[in-house]
């Protein structure tokens, strides 16, 4: 109960702000969360968010534990062009999900969009207005936006089956197994 | 309050049953429930069980109201040979999920999934003693049930993005847009 004697450090300042991240994410979703909101509810300045977190796309991906940035993402599953994004995304998903610290919160998210449209919506509008946004482009294809769409289903679905589910079968998987099946399908819908 | 005067009828049992079937799969999963607890459950013979619903996977069948049992949703699926597997998979997983009647009880199953082990028990013992009995049997390719599970994986991802998260291209994509995508991929996962 005694406080102690440590100055809030940059430590607490960024946890608060996660803190006042998450709620506001999960309160009102990603587009109707701003900057501001997010400072004023852990009581910084906004240019410290900034300086901590970059864009706000960058504050949802830390409040969800993500390993990388979503712009570093992108340039990770494209750095060898589309028509080796097939693998690409396939290993960059299984790593994600298969540590427990970033797949806990994104099984949460999961779940958030199962009990209410709040938590559905948060998780729309992330995806589409970041990943759809830089991988879609690099689509020369029709439809490039359900070929992107539906590889997402795919990764989700195995993420589903594997780590929620627990499909046997996936289960015992080993990563390189489940990738060496995957990327062909993935890659198919990124360049037919 | 007050009593009817309508006799107990066939829907009334039929219902009961349902009913203990419902609480009986959600509480103690899918082997763990016998047609001996449901009836007595239900407060009626085994053997009426039996004569309303058939086998027990049948009666879970019924119970999350799947329009088909699953014996003929994999004689269905196989009425033209594995070869042509891929599209009537993905036709009769969309037909069961467009459907607001099958969707329902299914979303609830999957939502049970994420909030405790028991529903990721049932879930997964239902397809893995039902489905893979009936699927893999017919894939003649090494990791045959690997194949099948990630099949699995592309429907239900597709349905978790498409009904309950609402991805925007998913959502507006026709029945015949999501088949002529996905039946190349599935039907590769069957047969290479």
């Amino acid at each position: 109960m005694a406080r102690t004697g440590r100055r809030p450090g940059s430590e607490d300042t960024r946890g608060a702000i996660l803190a006042a991240a998450r709620s506001s994410f999960a309160g009102h979703g990603f587009h109707a969360t701003t900057i501001r909101a997010v400072a004023s509810g852990a009581g910084v300045d906004p240019a410290l968010v900034h300086h901590y977190f970059g864009s706000k796309e960058d504050l949802f991906a830390a409040a969800i534990d993500l390993p990388l940035r979503p712009k570093e993402m992108a340039e990770e599953i494209l750095s060898e062009g589309i028509d080796n994004a097939g693998e690409r995304v396939a290993r960059m998903f299984l790593s994600v999900w298969d540590n427990p610290a970033s797949r806990e919160p994104l099984q949460a998210m999961l779940r958030g969009a199962f009990t209410n449209e709040q938590g559905a919506a948060t998780l729309r509008e992330f995806f589409e207005s970041v990943l759809l946004e830089r991988v879609v482009p690099a689509v020369e294809l029709p439809d490039a936006r359900l070929r992107v769409s539906l590889a997402a289903a795919q990764m989700l679905g195995l993420a589903v089956l594997r780590y929620v589910v627990g499909f046997e079968a996936l289960r015992q998987a080993s990563v390189d197994d489940l990738v060496e099946l995957i990327a062909p399908r993935i890659q198919s819908y990124l360049t037919g």
